[in-house]
Parts: C-alpha cells; sequence; structure tokens
C-alpha cells in the first residue's frame, strides 16, 4: 500500500529560534492511466494521461477520471482495473465498450477563427449528451454547515501534513458517503465519483459534495456529470462555475465557513 | 481590456436570516494558446492548448507557459504575440525557433513497462537540459516574512472576490518585482514569469517567488526553468516539490504565515 504522506527533516524559523524537526509532508507521486480497448482488429492499449496524485486510491481515481470525462458512461464499461507496474494503473474496457478517445480533446473544441468563450465550454458539454439535473434533495441549511467539520475530521493525511485537498458526498441529513483526499482536488472529486461509479451509485442525485478550496468550472462539470445537483466549496467560485450551476440546474454553494454560506445558484435545493 | 471579476446575484445565509445581494466571482473562461512557426515546407499553425484563466495579462501567460514548458528558451524567440480572436492568443516564433512540440508530451516519458515515479519526474526535467542553480541570493527572514502581506495588498481582484490565487517575485531587500493573480496557481505563475521573460530578465537568479497556497512538483518546475532559486508558499509543499527543490538546489519555504515559516530545502539561502 503506497504512502500518502512521508516524513522529512525541515527547519522551523519562529519568531526568536528556529530549529530542526521532522515533519510530514503530503505524497505526490505521478500515476499514469493506460486503457485497453478492442478495436476492429483485436484489442489496443494505450496511454491516456498522467497525472500527479497522491497514492491511495488509485483504482477510484481511474474509474472517476475515465467516467467524468466521458470516455466511459457506466461501471459495466470497466472490465478490470489493475496495477501493472509502479504509478501505472490499467483499465481494461469492456468490449462492448464503444470508446471515443477524441471527448478527450473536448476542450480543443474546433473554433478556428471565431474565437471561444465561456458559452463554448458549456456547449461542449451539452455535445457530448450532458443535459440539465432534476431537482434532487432539499437539503436543511444546519445540515450544509455541519459538513465542513466531518469533512475535515475524516481527513486523515491533512492532519498529519496539512497538505492536502479533500472532497466528500454527503446526504440530506447530513451523512458523509464517502471522502476521499489528493494533492490535486480534481484527483479528490475524481476518487470519490469513482469511489460511487465502482458501487453502482450513480447518478448520485440525492447528494451533495463538498470540495476544500474553490470550486471551478472543471469540478462543476465532474458533479454534473455524476448527477451530484449540489456542490459546496469551502472558498469562492469562478464565474463559469456559476454559469455552469446556472445552465445545468445546479445548487452552487460558497464560503461555507462557520454557520454562513453564499448560494449562486439553485436556491430551492437549500432548506432554510 | 477583459475583467477578472463580474458581479452577480447571490443569498447569503447567516446565523439568522437569509438575504439577496450583489456579489462579485473571479472571471474564468478558456484561453486557446496557438503558436506559429517555420517548417521545412514554410509556415504552421498549431493549437497548444486550451486553459481555463481569468483573463488579463493573456501575453506574459502565453509567453511565460512556452517559457516554463521549455518550447522556447529565450523571449527572442517570440517576434510577436496578438490575440486573434475571442480568448484567442497566436504567438508567432521566430524562424531560427527550433520547436520541440514533443517537449509538451515530455510528461508522458517513455516507461512502457518499468513504472513511472517521482524520480523519474525528476530525471525528465534534466533531459530537457535544465541543471541545478547556483548559489543566489541571501534573504533576511524578515524580508521573507513581509512579503505575504504584500502580496496580498497587490491583490485587487482577490480583495474583491477572495477568489483568486496570487504569485509574485521579490527581491533580496523585500521589493515587490511583479505580481499577477488568476483562477489557476500555474497560471499565475506563468504570467509572472512570462513578464519578467518579456522584460529580457531571466534567469531572474536573485529574486525568490511567493505562491498562495500549496507548493507542488509543477509550481517548482516552473521556478527552475525560470532560474529562481527560491520558492515560497502560504501553505504546505508536497513531497515531491521537496525532492525538486534538493535536486536541483533550490532553496524551498512552507507556511510562511505571520513570523514562522518552515524551510524544506536550501536554508543557506535564509539569513536568520
Amino acid at each position: 500500500m503506497a504512502e500518502s504522506s512521508t516524513a522529512i527533516e525541515i527547519s522551523k524559523v519562529g519568531k526568536a529560534a528556529s530549529r530542526s524537526q521532522t515533519d510530514d509532508v503530503a505524497v505526490e507521486e505521478p500515476l499514469e492511466l493506460r486503457i485497453g480497448f478492442a478495436t476492429p482488429d483485436g484489442r489496443a492499449v494505450r496511454s491516456l494521461s498522467i497525472t500527479m496524485r497522491t497514492p491511495g486510491n488509485d483504482r477510484e481515481l481511474a474509474a472517476g477520471f475515465l467516467f467524468t470525462e466521458s470516455i466511459i458512461s457506466q461501471a459495466a464499461d470497466i472490465s478490470s482495473i489493475d496495477l501493472c507496474a509502479e504509478n501505472v494503473i490499467r483499465v481494461e474496457l469492456g468490449s462492448n465498450c464503444d470508446v471515443d478517445l477524441s471527448r478527450l480533446q473536448r476542450h480543443f473544441y474546433t473554433t478556428s477563427s471565431c474565437g471561444v468563450c465561456g458559452k463554448a465550454s458549456l456547449d461542449s458539454l451539452r455535445a457530448v449528451g450532458v443535459s440539465p439535473l432534476g431537482a434532487g434533495p432539499a437539503i436543511p441549511a444546519d445540515v450544509l454547515t455541519s459538513i465542513p467539520d466531518k469533512l475535515r475530521a475524516a481527513q486523515t493525511t491533512f492532519a498529519i501534513t496539512g497538505g492536502l485537498h479533500a472532497a466528500g458526498v454527503f446526504s440530506a441529513d447530513g451523512r458523509l458517503e464517502a471522502t476521499m483526499e489528493d494533492v490535486g482536488r480534481h484527483n479528490a472529486v475524481d476518487k470519490v465519483i469513482g469511489a460511487l461509479l465502482l458501487d453502482d451509485r450513480l447518478p448520485a442525485s440525492g447528494l451533495g459534495l463538498m470540495v476544500s478550496g474553490r470550486a471551478s468550472f472543471e469540478l462543476m462539470q465532474k458533479a454534473l456529470v455524476a448527477g451530484i445537483p449540489l456542490l459546496a466549496a469551502v472558498s469562492a467560485p469562478s464565474s463559469l462555475a456559476v454559469s455552469l450551476a446556472q445552465e445545468f440546474n445546479m445548487s452552487l454553494v460558497g464560503f461555507l465557513r462557520g454557520d454562513t454560506f453564499n448560494i449562486y445558484s439553485g436556491e430551492e435545493r437549500i432548506r432554510p
């Protein structure tokens, strides 16, 4: 089992003095993702990506990434996931899974002369078949404000290193259903969604997703593809995260700290 | 001039009540980067990347990205930078600039069977010709602890939105030489390094780089390529950021808050 933190020697500098001591830092290592898939002539293997991540839950990370990037559409598309070498994970896709590798390039929407804009980013989601979400749960405001402390309590590696992002899904009655940590916020979200996918719990239309840090377009996109109608962040959302939430009928909560938060979209899912 | 923040309607929920108000959020929009370059048959144009960024200083972002990703090695490699459509920037490279597009794929180091690891990530930097840095400046500890407040004061959009990362370079006597903001930490660093590049101030061996948030492998790599021997972060470094600093003779400071900080590598550049 790979470690998610590692001890190193540091110098701690304070107002009066400086001293040497051992400190724990979050582990960051590359992970190469390869997929095996059926072709007209048999099967092929392709290296899809190398991402910097914190070791641990690599199967969930790989499954979640493939799903949220719309390379696969269901758990049944995966026939096996194996660590085939150090930091190399290989996902074999079923022969009835129609792999459209061009989707990986969908952010390179063909624009030639007319420029790109936030609207084009939203349109590219529609183009891969993503639709606005249904009503979903109504979450009491005091459940929402209870989630940050619960998520922090579940962050065992953060507690040691102070250096990891967290993501967790929670139910309308305030239960944390899955939590993950990673040096990358996107990876933490992919791990959570991958865990739900492998448990056959997607679309997760009854859950909310909480993330440490800010809410960006890409995090909203991942929640949307997983059918999660509410995303709550400790910090600020970006303009395009707000646009995506409005356009796809999602709830977006920011600055969720203590007893207060801001609702940027989808107020009807939060019960006062 | 593109705006870096935009006003939207939100609901603000407090312990007792909730009210509607106007709030400012950081703008996030895609930027497509195209390069024009000489080929044996004339010239070609290629779309290199689309990144989500906060509009503003797009020229610096493009120049910095090309430089820190080792696509170009000096400002003279660029003959022009123009915004050719909405959110599309085109960089024309000089005919004596030998473009090696495979470098963009260098994170896909050929590993076939032996796996990948942090060491391979460090080796891939050596492979593109990056070497350990020289001695560099000695920065007094009290100069270092003065930088976060100065950087925060320079963050005009953060002050409005609470939603942007910042990066800034500073001299050994505590002067901020350039600061940039962006929804993406990598972009903020690329903008700062791009500004130095376009001013012909690289390698910046006499400066330090301060970033909001954490210190990752990729941020250290960007500082290294720009010849900046010290990186200071508000939060924690990752294991691979520490390894890179040690291997390439860089100073790495983390948890720089108030009067205290931790030194993870290169203590000799910090004067008590």
